[in-house]
């Protein structure tokens, strides 16, 4: 039987993760996969750190130079993150003759230029399964399964800490600050939860998740994001109301004047796919001209659904298929080119508006009329009984609108004498949207 | 770029699907997939029915022993059907170097130990992709993505038909005959539906999952299966009250006594995955001890999302990754053992139970001695006012027991005077056991 030697490049979470797999699996992995994969070293800065997992000493080393030069190693698993030393291990590994397998989406999202062309120079691979929805396959899914397809969306749930503080929210009616203190006692959000909060993260994973489904390179800038800090209660009780769940929604679509590509707070009609993601876990709804709409869900984040995602690109690369795949997929062989993307402003969606206003006659009024000036239809209103003397909620759905519209008009309504407070913008999705093809 | 020949067999629902994509998406398809897939051969007896989409006559056979042994035909697409002469075809095909790509889910529960030892004879590939949830690629979830996972289930909603039937019945209260027949008159059901509602269908398509999920040899005769035929809309109902939803689950376990392989109507907690596929659907829930559990959905049959799974596959096989696939993974290269697999009636499930009884004084308590006799502990139990004068509906759902017990007690409790009709029995999923692993 074929041996193939692995070297784990960071000791932390996921390294263990992998490296727990490889030994404690070994045998099995050998012959599910019919090639036994041999760890050769484990490399870390810090090997003194306890581990959960136990590695023959004469394996660890603190010199990743010598991992990714090792005659013995022929896959190199990246796992110390972050778009500067990692980039440059994974560059020298392939320039090396080693294939890559890594679950680091900012540097793919980042440099993934510079590194599939580093790959391609030496005719190797980049597995990158993990670093989107950790443990769900749903790079291959889009990359083999769905590649007959023409695919006009990708919508996806990608970041567990966002979702698991929204779903805390929307179950106990929790303050934001609070569903991050319990996020974060849980270990599903850092210290500093902004890269997760911000919706940097998810647009990490979208900027791939969309150059791989529609074959083209995205520039990182061009995609849109807003993220969770700051999302009112309020909001996903009124949203609740009318038949939505708050989510951090990435969208890549297709339309005929170009991609659109955002992450942003989005509610979800209560009947699709994605609004039953819930936790820490990841959802990504795929639709495709042939195939329809496909759904995908599970674990987006933690040691053993990372691991598990990355030892199968491990064993893509062992069997030869990654190679494979890298030679011929466009936008891993880069054939592909880069096809124009809507500003924000240019973006159609509908949207949930929450005014605060002074309860007196005639402020619905102006405000109806300022969306009509700027060719925004309302679809549904909603408006309690007064809670506090000063202020009463006002929310307003919309037909789809332009959004360039809706912040010139949300700068005019905000002048309104009427107005208590800052307006609250939150894009909806369509119930077709979220089940059918466009 | 290098061009691969594909020769189309079978030119009804789905091979149309497979020759519209490969001629209206030549060029995109040989862009993604960065080889050229040349349409070479269409082969069906009748070929004067209209079709349609357009194939130049000089492609148009009725000759497949032609096209099997044409040098310029590297894969064989195999839409004919059936076990008898699909079989054979997909084995000269094999024999004379082709690689082969099905979506014949009956051959392969029934006959694929010979067609997999003669594609290792031959080196070549089966594909299968499109076999089982049609256009979801849960075939490459389960054997590539998941591959470092000890799978410990795979549960199933894998029969358009069926679901869709379940669903209307669900929705509109409909009898059964009355939604078999809206199903038939939309397409979702054929003339003769007993393949579909017999559960005999998924039965074939839950063997293909155990097998590749579980690494192991599967006799069809080992898979319980269990129909809808005769689903009351009461129960339905009843069932409904009770948090749950009525679908035909294929399930299989793996336990320290062997694998459990069944298909039968089953009640679904309403918060699991599994509840929300709905119509013509499929969904599938696997669980892995690393990912913990995976979830994928979408279109289970017709013409495109079939024939979107079956083009991803020709690609597989025109970049030689099927082959590598064939040659190393575990159920596909002939090297799994044959696992125990339990008997129906060692099955431990938790039970709804409805009796029609008689509405007097003991009825209960004589039912549930009995229970109690046999090992069978009450979870709930839900008794309406009576409609009619002469019976009264009794539902009683138990916690966990074992399926002979349940036969026993059944059989006893049937012998009751109280008893005025039959007794209905549905299994039901506990809801730990539909979003976590055991």
């Amino acid at each position: 039987m074929q041996t193939t030697g692995v070297a784990v490049i960071g000791f932390g979470t996921v390294g263990t993760g992998v490296v727990r797999l490889l030994t404690e699996d070994a045998d099995r992995l050998a012959d599910a996969a019919g090639c036994r994969l041999r760890l050769r070293r484990v490399c870390d800065l810090d090997l003194d750190r306890p581990r959960s997992v136990d590695v023959p000493p004469d394996l660890l080393t603190a010199d990743a130079d010598a991992c990714v030069s090792d005659p013995e190693v022929q896959v190199v698993v990246e796992t110390v993150g972050g778009t500067g030393a990692a980039v440059d291990l994974m560059k020298q590994a392939l320039t090396a003759g080693k294939d890559v397998v890594t679950a680091n989406k900012a540097a793919l999202a980042e440099r993934g230029a510079e590194l599939f062309e580093a790959a391609r120079r030496a005719d190797r691979s980049i597995g990158f399964e993990a670093a989107c929805a950790a443990g769900v396959p749903v790079i291959r899914a889009i990359r083999d399964g769905l590649i007959a397809n023409r695919l006009s969306a990708i919508m996806g749930i990608l970041n567990g800490t966002s979702n698991y503080i929204l779903s805390r929210m929307t179950a106990t009616g929790a303050a934001y600050d609070d569903a991050l203190a319990q996020a974060q006692a849980k270990g599903y959000a850092e210290a500093d939860p902004t890269l997760d909060v911000s919706g940097e993260d998810a647009r990490h994973k979208l900027a791939i998740l969309a150059a791989l489904g529609f074959g083209t390179l995205v520039d990182l800038e061009d995609v849109y994001a807003e993220g969770i800090q700051g999302v009112s209660p309020h909001d996903l009780q009124f949203g609740g109301q009318l038949g939505y769940v708050l989510k951090l929604l990435a969208i890549a679509r297709a339309g005929d004047d170009g991609l659109s590509l955002r992450v942003h707070p989005t509610f979800i009609p209560a009947g699709s796919p994605l609004a039953t993601v819930s936790g820490a876990d990841n959802g990504v709804l795929v639709t495709g001209h042939a195939v329809g709409d496909t759904f995908y869900t599970g674990p987006g984040a933690g040691e053993q659904p990372t691991a598990s995602s990355i030892v199968a690109d491990v064993i893509d690369a062992a069997l030869g298929r990654a190679q494979q795949t890298f030679r011929h997929v466009t936008w891993l062989a880069g054939r592909c080119p880069r096809r124009p993307v809507q500003p924000i402003d240019r973006v159609r969606s509908r949207y949930y508006l929450r005014f605060d206003v002074v309860d007196k006659p005639g402020v619905l009024a102006g405000i109806a009329g300022v969306l009509g000036r700027h060719d925004i239809s309302v679809a549904s209103v909603l408006q309690h009984e007064p809670t506090r003397p000063d202020s009463v909620p006002l929310v307003i759905t919309t037909h789809e609108a332009l959004e360039g519209n809706v912040t010139s008009a949300m700068e005019e309504i905000q002048d309104l004498p009427s107005m208590a407070g800052p307006t609250v913008r939150v894009r909806m999705l369509d119930p077709h949207q979220a089940v059918e093809t466009p």
